[in-house]
């Protein structure tokens, strides 16, 4: 009898399913919201990382108490159109904006140079307010995906799209995007001429970068485009506009929250010469632990939180529509790139908080679908304080750069970082979490490619 | 109106499930069935290895094609009663047998090397039929951890529980729960003794090793305890009996299906002598392409879907009850513990298997849950082919030991081995996933604690 009454309930639900799609799709007066928040490289090492040290290994993060957990396949098309196991972040934001699969590298453009037409752009075409909000520069990889479209994530500013050096290496930039080309320009130009309504985050280096032909300046778009620029949180605070908005708090990416004691990162265990003949012989001394301390450079940086709550605050003026908003906690990727688990840990936070800002949304907006999920796996891996093998007698020890963190209650947890060694780490090819609010429960399987996510937003918006 | 409509549903079901709950606790005589199926270390990382081998990066595996995909935090409690966070085989099986965190290497034990009864054993009490399958020695610990309480993972025989040398360092044994001591024996004595209707796997060699005291073997309680014991295949397909059954198909572990051409696993690049001089000089070669192929001794050993076929099969004799199955596939660890890929990917071939297994036995038994998870994660990582920073002009490389696996399409997928510098790698302490079949619909949260799991089972077995 109770599985008929099951039976009978999935029927019911079904029904009501297929109405709320109907609803979604027709009654496109009706006000519906996208808030898309991104932890770069937020993959379930990083997630445990930041369950165990902020709330206790017996705890629940706030990502931990929502209603819908999937697994999401990241995918990746290669030169040669072969299948790629490990991605980057332009790709994969590509994907999650557009739908589409495509190279790496690649900013809201496909494997043939295409445009592609981005969740955000539609979204504002169909009369939704939109906004991008990271933590790193606007112009970087997540957040340019969303709003421009060029060949290449280092084309960020009018000088380097020419081509030139980059990262002490020879680059071809996106000549072909180049406004002095007939080119769309850019990413610093694209986002100022972009139908994006906000735009927060970091990267005023790329917006006072001059073309080399016109002398002209991302910046200098703003009068003409009638956009408001703020750069500082006391202007953003004062600032009450309903121009479209952009908001550069950094020169470069913001900075992070937390840092490891002296700035200290993972290190590589001191292994004595003897060892270094034959790893069976002699000793190895371990890194001493670390705390985790506020990072100086931080300052009165205004939180991915703050920033959250100032575009929502923004883009409900006068809006009866609904709105897409992405925004990314950029650095858990980049300070992991870096080896500094303590970095990772305070932008784990500060998505925590920007999850929370948005629950408070939907609870004011219920029909606000809030998705979290990372765009791809990332080096760091727990390992065993001490080894499984510490009783062995042979010396122990990770053959790449440790971590031991001292957390609140006193324990060691060891984050290792050992894909490569070069001095910034590799990205990863597992599967990703994704979390998401009761809006999602029924509209997101347990298991889902990347390009899936896009489509169960747009077709939410009924875009 | 919608969510009204939602909100009546989400009543309605809650009024459902605790009814259910009531019928789960009270009607006892309605059958109901838990199959768990444990990958032993197959994390995220390692279902996706599996994903992009077998199905391909577009595909999906059975377990992908499961209703309900959840978190679980792994729990391990240190000898100080801190918290530990990366486990072993033993605790987190024990966790997953009886609801309770405890120490590494315990099996069936708590903190306090207090005996602490299994759902198997409270299952079979309450008149479930009950099986336990493994791929590895069944007196390895998570089997163990289901039917047998030992203070020490390694006290697998009636010898080796009176201490002496295992992996080559001396051993303490678990003497007090020896049977010259007065204790319920050794893991292989106590599985001949235990409850459990049907033990299938590996491990003949522990049951033919005699008390040193007493010259008796565990396989000579074979006849007073009343229980069928078969060694090879034949043996199985021909044995009709209604005695307990015990099937040990190997001296140790069961042979895995697959391995590297030539045997071949993960191995370290090959670094230019000016390479070792400084990282940033010289050259590197990495690895040639591996492989997956047969494993020749694999031969005739059951597979595991074919043990969980005959483990269901007998257990469903005259049975009105229901019945409680553990299935692990065991060799995913072991072979990631040993840099072999190509091992582990064939191991995971097998968790399909059963699962499909599974799910056809559910299909004629629909009040079967069926769960699989993972009991910790593992060392292996998928990293770029090439690295991310291939064009920067000096050598990166791993610095632990790589695989690099041709796939089936003819691209690569490199997976790399990097957490100690030993002979066999780490576990890791990222959360495993959980799914499970539409019988878990409601009844396993997004996220839960590896405790929950049991008491999700032992609730629903109203246990």
């Amino acid at each position: 009898m109770l599985r008929s009454i099951s039976l009978l309930l999935l029927i019911i639900s079904s029904i009501i399913a297929q109405a709320q799609d109907v609803a979604g799709l027709e009654a496109t007066s009706n006000s519906r919201s996208v808030i898309l928040i991104i932890g770069d490289g937020y993959d379930d090492q990083h997630v445990t990382m930041g369950r165990n040290f902020f709330v206790g290994h017996d705890g629940e993060l706030v990502i931990d108490t929502l209603p819908v957990r999937s697994a999401v396949q990241v995918q990746t098309v290669g030169k040669d159109s072969d299948w790629v196991y490990v991605a980057d972040s332009a790709n994969t934001a590509t994907t999650l904006a557009t739908g589409i699969t495509t190279h790496m590298g690649r900013v809201g453009t496909g494997t043939e140079d295409q445009d592609l037409e981005t969740i955000a752009e539609r979204a504002s075409a169909a009369g939704y307010k939109t906004g991008i909000v990271s933590s790193s520069s606007v112009t970087d990889a997540t957040p340019a995906s969303f709003m421009a479209h060029v060949a290449s994530r280092g084309c960020e500013n009018p000088d380097i799209i020419l081509g030139g050096e980059l990262y002490s290496v020879d680059y071809v930039g996106c000549p072909q995007d180049a406004t002095s080309n007939g080119g769309p320009g850019s990413i610093a130009e694209q986002i100022m001429s972009a139908s994006i309504d906000v735009v927060l985050g970091g990267g005023l280096m790329h917006f006072t970068t001059s073309d080399p032909n016109s002398g002209k300046t991302a910046l200098m778009m703003a009068e003409e485009q009638q956009v408001t620029v703020v750069t500082n949180p006391a202007m953003l605070a004062s600032t009450a506009t309903t121009q479209r908005l952009v908001g550069l708090f950094a020169e470069g990416h913001l900075p992070v929250r937390l840092q490891g004691v002296n700035g200290r990162g993972a290190e590589q265990p001191d292994t004595s010469t003897l060892n270094k003949i034959d790893w069976r012989l002699g000793s190895v001394t371990q890194p001493d632990p670390i705390t985790c301390e506020p990072n100086p450079a931080y300052g009165n940086t205004p939180s991915l939180a703050t920033l959250t709550e100032v575009a929502l605050d923004h883009l409900s003026q006068d809006n009866e529509k609904g709105l897409f908003l992405m925004v990314e906690s950029a650095s858990i990727d980049k300070q992991s790139h870096l080896r500094n688990p303590c970095g990772s840990l305070g932008e784990i936070a500060q998505l925590e908080e920007v999850v929370s800002v948005a629950l408070s949304y939907a609870e004011l907006h219920p029909e606000t679908l809030i998705i979290v999920t990372a765009d791809h796996a990332q080096a760091a891996q727990i390992i065993p304080e001490p080894s499984l093998y510490a009783e062995i007698p042979v010396p122990v020890y990770s053959p790449g750069h440790i971590a031991r963190i001292t957390m609140p209650d006193g324990s060691l947890m060891t984050v290792n970082y050992a894909t490569n060694s070069f001095v910034s780490e590799e990205h990863t090819g597992a599967n990703v979490p994704l979390f998401a609010n009761s809006v999602g429960v029924g509209l997101l399987p347990a298991f889902l490619r990347q390009r899936q996510v896009h489509d169960v937003m747009a077709t939410f918006l009924g875009l």
